[in-house]
């Protein structure tokens, strides 16, 4: 039987979503725990690899196992098994045909940018921080050049192990609300680094480093070294990966950080 | 010259407030930090003593020094040396008359519960969790139960160091939004583990253990056995002291955690 599992985890202290020696990830907390409670080994595939400092609001795994446990045991069961900072939130039978990562069509990320000239302690690992004031109108500028089916080879990490540099860009929003910038990314699929790089060149147009038109002109010398510095990680989140209806993948849970909502309400 | 400070902390990995021989307490990094910029040892006094895990949006101090500093070159400097945990938000020069602890006429603590099913990771630390969901209004007409002047032995840690257990409780207001409750405390003082204690009989109210005209009885018997275990600390936050005009102390700053728009927004 194949399950697929929704998993919220707060990045900060993990290595990353992929499986190291050193067990220290993500993806070795998850197994390590899912052994504990079916007493065998059980594989995962992911939706979304993310890297070091990284939250996932939305990851989705599938496994393939023989014992047929209630959907609920399986959260209950397994969170049992996982330190505080990683949590299934649901689970649910699925068909053959369902893979978590070749099934997606879509995946979201939000970046949280803090503006101000004090740093906050309740935000550290939580949002990217910033000092100084950023041009949202240039930022939304220099976001529209980048739409598109492209190769993203310009924001690509040296790392990257995808088979092509050429991705599907559908959308990327960004909102003024208080001090906070909030930045949301969806496309069918993202380049190791790229939403962090994508980032670092929309917060170099903010401050008026370079015109909104620059970011066309970095995406098509297809050259990293063109490129702004990586931002930092701390605000980044997996927030939504989207499969096809039918396999009724339920929603990523919108509540546990209150910037989720700020992309449900209406623009004000 | 007197100088008030605003601090921003994070009280997930400290040993509350107050000074230790340890020296794992937020007054012992905020000093620590204050002698390495000031080049000579400075003492603070401060308006409220948080406990272990409790976090500070809000909290003042005050110290005195000969010192000649801009307010910002006191927010900055001091920030270069405090971990990413603590930061100070502003610093204001006043008058002798002023005093963080006793020139507050009241101080404001919030508290954000999560009622779900499923723990969320991103919660951890900065929310309470209870499962089971909870009958607001019944808690709404508990908390009235406390308003105003009373002798709150019932609600008091053993190890409080209050010289009274009279305290004025102000206000208690409780919100729900989504999957939280949101609780806001108002009193001119608290005891020892006291908005802790409160919440955890607020707590076995909205499960139905208890009618809510049982807090009156509680309160009225002044006996901490008849009182509900104390509360976790995870969602418990100093949000302001408020002091005379006069004075024209800065609001905490608002946009640090999410929550604390909660009750800057009408009520839906």
């Amino acid at each position: 039987m194949r399950i697929a599992l929704g998993i919220e985890y707060d990045g900060t202290a993990f290595y990353g979503w992929q499986s190291q020696p050193h067990g220290k990830t993500v993806q070795d907390e998850l197994e390590r725990a899912l052994r504990e409670f079916a007493q065998t080994p059980l594989q995962t595939v992911v939706a979304g690899r993310t890297d070091t400092g990284v939250h996932g609001l939305g990851q989705v795994v599938h496994f393939d196992t023989e014992l047929d446990r209630t959907p609920f045991s399986w959260v209950r069961g397994t969170n049992a098994f996982l330190p505080k900072t990683v949590a299934v939130q649901w689970a649910q039978p699925m068909p053959e045909t369902f893979h978590a990562r070749f099934s997606a069509f879509e995946r979201t990320y939000y970046y949280v940018l803090y503006v101000h000239p004090v740093r906050s302690p309740m935000l550290t690992g939580r949002a990217g921080w910033i000092h100084a004031p950023l041009d949202v109108d240039a930022m939304r500028a220099a976001a529209a050049c980048l739409i598109g089916e492209h190769d993203f080879s310009a924001f690509r990490s040296s790392e990257c192990q995808a088979k092509t540099p050429v991705k599907h860009l559908h959308q990327i929003d960004v909102r003024q609300q208080g001090d906070f910038i909030h930045f949301r990314f969806r496309a069918n699929a993202f380049l190791h680094h790229m939403v962090r790089n994508l980032m670092g060149c929309l917060v170099a147009v903010g401050r008026g480093r370079h015109p909104a038109s620059w970011l066309a002109d970095v995406l098509a010398s297809r050259n990293r070294s063109n490129a702004a510095p990586t931002f930092m990680p701390d605000g980044l989140y997996l927030a939504q990966v989207s499969y096809p209806e039918a396999f009724a993948v339920p929603a990523a849970h919108a509540g546990s950080v209150p910037w989720s909502t700020v992309w449900t309400q209406p623009e004000p």
